[in-house]
């Protein structure tokens, strides 16, 4: 297959790197030192100045960027697309991109999400063994072709991951509990210590436990405050019964 | 230095087999069978079958018990003890035994807390290298004389940790942020996604963020609901902190 991947961060770049060991051509798109970094690092075979350009040189077209990004990116490639493109995603909240595809009449999306991460971010954090052997959700719209679908698990499995497809819905409110509410108490965690001038003090006399649950304070903010705000309705459920558990 | 152990599991284990390593006499005090494994394994060099038959001919004592044993423990221990005996703990709170070593007239008593652990339990998780490179708290009372604080010092660093003198109120506020809130936050995250069936039946498919944030919730309860009940003030100001924190 010939895959273009739009974002080549920690994610894409981690993709990209996978899928050109499994023998695919990958076409990356990114700012132009990004692009050249990967080109260099072989993490891809080619470059594409745009994600237009890329889209018409390939069979699936994977949108890495930041989850507002990809909004943006799936109206642009929806004009252009050819009628044998399918296009899949990476990201983490999966209604308001399936919502947008909708309304975009483009059946031939297939959602995505890598149940893999890192606290760090970047192509450099990059690594073709990110998804060995974990899940990767995939979300079909309900007018997805079973071919599209097939070519999208064929990738996953390039990739490394178990692909495991689920509803939008159900999705979004597996990953609240799963990794956005984490999320939010490993932040948590590290500002009270912060705030406590003492704590605040002696943060490196810490032990294993406060800095597994503290390692994902060191994620990309920006980044996290588009996921929270994409899947605002299911994270607050999700902490309003982590709360809850606490205070029992 | 002979030293008597009392208490073979995770952290008194793993404190003698790093003794017996460093070339000191280790004298073990445990259930029958557990005092045999350790004697097995060559963690210990001898065990003694109470603690006052170890205390008589040991330099130093360690409890290493679970917290509200330790504090029966050093009553015991204190009615026996030779003027040339120190005695130290590996608790994780220092306020409640400190105060029962005042009452009780122990002035060679030294707290002490090692900032290391695991989720496991019990002498077969016990490691020569748990100790390796982590701060190990000492809290003298008042009225410890410098040549008992220097015995414990030495004690740390043969066990290849690092000793850091704090007092017992510092301590137990900065453990409540650093260790007793995170062991909280673990169990409340675990505890909320099982209360969601959907989750429920998709906890195998959670990403290493979740796997490291709910790691600390397989350790032992029964010791955890002591430690917590111990430092009941300290926690209740951390965890406001954090529920705050949360919120925000």
């Amino acid at each position: 297959m010939t895959v273009a991947v739009v974002g080549l961060g920690l994610i894409g770049g981690s993709l990209a790197k996978a899928l050109v060991r499994a023998g695919h051509r990958v076409i990356g798109v990114d700012l132009p030192r990004v692009a050249r970094r990967a080109l260099r690092q072989r993490a891809v075979a080619a470059t594409a100045p745009t994600p237009e350009a890329a889209a018409a040189q390939a069979d699936v077209l994977v949108l890495a960027a930041p989850p507002r990004t990809n909004l943006a990116l799936l109206g642009r490639v929806a004009r252009v697309a050819r009628p044998g493109l399918v296009v899949t995603d990476v990201g983490s909240v999966k209604q308001p991109i399936m919502a947008r595809a909708r309304r975009l009449g483009v059946a031939r999306f297939v959602g995505g999400h890598p149940m893999a991460g890192s606290e760090r971010a970047g192509l450099d954090a990059a690594s073709v063994e990110l998804f060995r052997g974990r899940p990767w959700f995939l979300v079909p719209g309900p007018a997805a072709p079973p071919p599209a679908v097939r070519r999208i698990r064929a990738l996953v499995r390039a990739a490394g991951a178990r692909p495991v497809e689920l509803d939008a819905a159900s999705h979004d409110r597996l990953v609240a509990y799963l990794s956005h509410v984490p999320q939010l108490a490993a932040w948590a965690l590290l500002e009270a210590a912060r705030g406590e001038p003492l704590v605040r003090r002696h943060l490196d006399l810490a032990g294993p436990g406060f800095r597994d649950m503290t390692r994902l304070a060191r994620s990309p903010r920006g980044i996290w405050r588009e996921i929270l705000g994409q899947n605002r309705p299911q994270v607050a459920r999700a902490l309003s019964a982590f709360r809850k558990a606490l205070g029992r």
